[in-house]
């Protein structure tokens, strides 16, 4: 008998969700099965249509802002999450999911290594998922991939490390509205620096996720918690993205550090810095990894892996791996490693 | 109660294995409880003594050519298998320990993928494993990650792969005499063509281990045999490296390559060329993957990561993935990614 397909519910339908509706329907052996969001130019409407792409012979799916009605028990094999960056805003949704009996994957980012802000909120999540005999993974290009599994992976070539450098250098000219705001562009220094004193410019959300994967992963132990430091990109030139313009003199981005430390001793340092535009001064974009150990490892990715599309595909690629996952909480240390899936996604379901 | 410590055997005590026993002398939660060799130098000697390390207050270990006495059940947690390079080589070591119900890595290169040349074999390894309640692993630093499982994961980022290349150009000069002589070193040109045609050369032993490692992690079905080619690499001035002379005109080394074809289309395609004193005609050393897809994706690690220390992290560095694995025969595809071990290895084992 031939297997069925894995079915997907999104949860959130901006352009975490939507792009991740458009890779699906172009692979096999998946199919999208519901789609909730609140905005109300989407809700009730047909997923393709809000896609502009031909539904063809496959069945409609309307997007729905009634989750009880969409998410119920047996509905789907999984539900991707990508409405929050923060455990407790996507707690509660992730509950509902996970009593259900359906597994989740979620972009949101603390997510990825809830255990380093939310050790309760994670443990319960635990708990839960293997109560219903489920999996929830948080994941993502970073935190996720770029500057944590990437890291610890490279790191098994290694009989010893002591420090290591992870580096995201990226241009933020692709992103939308939300992201322009949450990361400065386009304000003054000023408005800027007041923003960071206030709590209400997120930069970055992932380094102590990051930070905390790692060291956890090595088996070093954290003294004391992850450093921050938040700074703005004062742009010398003018410069226009899509959602953003950014006067000589203002903001073009926002450059974030990141430490961890051992007995004391810095061992990880996270720098990335993210801008719109930014070969209009020279910079170019990148990954890179420096690991100071035996042996040394100096790695580059230029230009860096884009953010939105690698968040995409992160969470698609791992729909086998957290399917066939034990129960409960997972992090990207405790699964096989993320692979493109370009053959029939039912293959890689386990009996 | 405290745990015990991690319990290894080494089988195999040249380059590799000797250098896994200094590595795992320095690592906490861990103890080498036997070591068995063949060579009548180390054969009856103190592991210390045969090392040049001092023994402390640790258990004496002796260098044994009796396999029989030394591996036994409840001797110990895993055997670490450096010997061979070929399945039919390691196969009835591999089986001797798995049947003692002790979990087995092995350095042989074809062991990092048996499936793909040797199913029969790889499927009797999966089915003595699993009936002994045991796993066995095959790795390395390539096969095993540089050119295959970091690929893999690279692609995770990944919504389509249209074409992977995978380079890896490192220097041969630290290596002993087998290494010279199994890839051709000091030889002359007519030699080197006709081992070739005779099969006596080695060269590198892993293409279609990580060529099908990378079609069945995709999803791709490999259409026929991965192609191979093997050239000499002739210097044009003199080398000298530790174990190899070369005069000019001479071979330096041997360049494989090695090419996947889906549906008679080439999708992968492996280059290494492997040579002493690379920097004498401007060589730089090197890994690369190059992906072609959505995105594109360009990685460089530069220099290279050594062979021999690499080989050796990774299999110390995936003991506890292999003790912690559902019982069979895995692939690095299989088990969560390696990560250095700088905490007590006892942390990492699940009970």
């Amino acid at each position: 008998m031939a297997k069925e397909n894995v079915k997907v519910i999104l949860w959130g339908f901006g352009a975490m969700g939507s792009g991740m509706a458009e890779v699906l329907l172009n692979k096999k052996g998946v199919e999208i099965v519901g789609v909730c969001d609140m905005h109300p130019k989407k809700v009730n409407k047909s997923m393709y249509d809000v896609l502009g792409v031909e539904r063809g012979d496959r069945k409609e799916v309307i997007v729905s802002d009634n989750v009880e009605e969409t998410i119920k028990e047996g509905a789907a094999d999984i539900v991707l999450i990508a409405t929050d960056s923060f455990v407790k805003g996507v707690f509660d949704k992730a509950k509902f999911c996970l009593e259900k009996k359906i597994n989740v994957i979620t972009t949101a980012e603390e997510m990825a290594y809830p255990q380093a802000q939310e050790p309760e909120l994670a443990a319960k999540l635990n708990e839960i998922a293997r109560e219903n005999g489920v999996t929830i993974l948080g994941t993502g290009i970073n935190p996720g991939l770029i500057m944590d599994l990437l890291v610890v992976a490279l790191t098994g070539a290694c009989i010893d490390v002591d420090h290591i450098k992870a580096e995201r250098v990226n241009n933020l000219s692709p992103f939308g509205p939300a992201v322009m705001s949450e990361q400065g562009v386009g304000i003054t220094e000023e408005e800027f620096n007041s923003r960071v004193k206030d709590g209400s410019l997120a930069g970055h959300v992932g380094f102590p996720e990051s930070v905390n994967m790692i060291s956890d992963a090595l088996g070093w132990k954290l003294s004391g918690e992850v450093k921050q430091t938040m700074e703005p990109i004062v742009s010398k030139v003018y410069r226009k993205a899509p959602y953003a313009e950014v006067e000589a003199g203002n903001v073009a981005g926002c450059k974030m550090l990141g430490y961890g430390y051992v007995a004391g001793e810095e061992k990880i340092e996270m720098v990335h810095p993210q801008q719109v535009e930014p070969q209009l001064e020279g910079v170019d974009t990148g990954d890179y990894i420096t690991i100071k150990g035996n042996p040394d490892i100096n790695m580059a990715i230029k230009p860096e892996i884009p953010g939105g599309i690698g968040t995409i595909a992160m969470c698609i690629n791992m729909i086998p791996q957290v399917i066939n996952a034990t129960p409960g909480l997972k992090t990207m240390l405790d699964l096989p490693v993320p692979r493109a899936i370009m053959g029939d996604m039912r293959d890689l379901i386990e009996d």
